[in-house]
């Protein structure tokens, strides 16, 4: 997340997923070995932020994103030539992966144990459903700004990671809004200042009003 | 600044001048004994944020403001009851204060050094003013959000210190908004994680367009 909020730049596109700009709230994760091993490369950095990455991905046995994330032209699929992700035939979760969409669609099996399956049913629905594929582990929320705000303002969020960037993007899709009148309440968990991002992470409690 | 970007909450008043829920916003400085000198109180706290406020406060030769923040009713002073800030008898400035403000004033001078000079040609008139004043010393910018904006926009700021709190306001006064097409560059200087609170200092250069 930028310094400004954003998570994507302006003019997101299947061209420029992260939108102008974006790219460069990820800079920090590129050159590092942590990210790079299960993107099927060798070779690449320790810093600060490799046991954050370790951690963050050490326990995960289901991912749920948005429609917006996982991409292609918004609107119904395109039955001859469907979007399969940005990630090319080994995408890098090699677990089940829970797509939010209004579009039905059978699942997407793909290289290395990943499957996207298309949730069109809400997403109390594909929670659960990422929480029985799991078998247990944790469930991550991968984004983007609108399935993490809706997961926020419906209270379902445990706890939240933010890469902390030291850009202003001026425009773009700002994480933390539409959150309802009563915000979750937060704690700092820990600090990691790292080689240009800090991580912060935060537990998310329930509504102060509830 | 909280999570979510916001420097002060909803519905600011003469009663309420941080806003609903703001004061939270400030929560980590009121123990400190650093906080507590310059408001005339004894004893207090030490903690990882002191060092940072005394760097803060310790160079500091003159203070501009917005006329939010310096507080009362919108709109031309009252003659016969001028609002006279929110800081009583002795504010805790101690050096020239200019407050920024369409409606020109006499001087203000209260005890222990802290005169508030309310300057009506805009934001180059004031900071070249408070440079002036401060006789080679530093110039703080204090706020609020809509002043830090135009001084941002206009590329005037060197150095911003961001006091993150681990909360989410919802809704309120957002810090970084309305920075143009080409916001500000950052570096960031250093990170020191507090007592419920998390510090942030960036240097500020010039848009990367310019």
């Amino acid at each position: 997340m930028s310094l400004d909020g954003f998570v994507a730049g302006p003019d997101q596109s299947v061209e420029n997923p992260l939108g102008v700009g974006g790219t460069q709230l990820h800079a920090w994760a590129f050159p590092l070995a942590v990210w790079r091993r299960p993107h099927g490369m060798r070779g690449g950095a320790v810093t600060a932020s490799t046991p954050v990455v370790e951690e963050a991905l050490a326990n995960i046995g289901a991912t749920i994103m948005g429609r917006n994330m996982f991409g292609g032209h918004p609107g119904p699929w395109d039955a001859e030539h469907p979007w399969n992700g940005w990630w090319g035939k080994e995408p890098p979760f090699h677990h089940p992966v829970f797509v939010l969409t209004h579009h039905a669609r059978a699942p997407l099996e793909l290289d290395g144990g990943t499957t996207f399956w298309f949730v069109t049913d809400g997403i109390e629905s594909a929670l659960e459903k990422a929480r029985v594929a799991s078998g247990g582990r944790d469930v991550a929320l991968a984004g983007g700004a609108n399935a993490a705000q809706q997961y926020l303002a419906a209270g379902l969020v445990d706890e939240m990671e933010i890469n902390f960037v030291p850009i202003l993007l001026g425009r773009g899709e700002r994480l933390l809004e539409h959150l309802g009148d009563s915000p979750p309440r937060l704690e700092l968990l820990r600090v990691v200042p790292a080689v240009g991002v800090t991580h912060l992470k935060y537990r998310v409690g329930p509504d102060p009003s509830s």
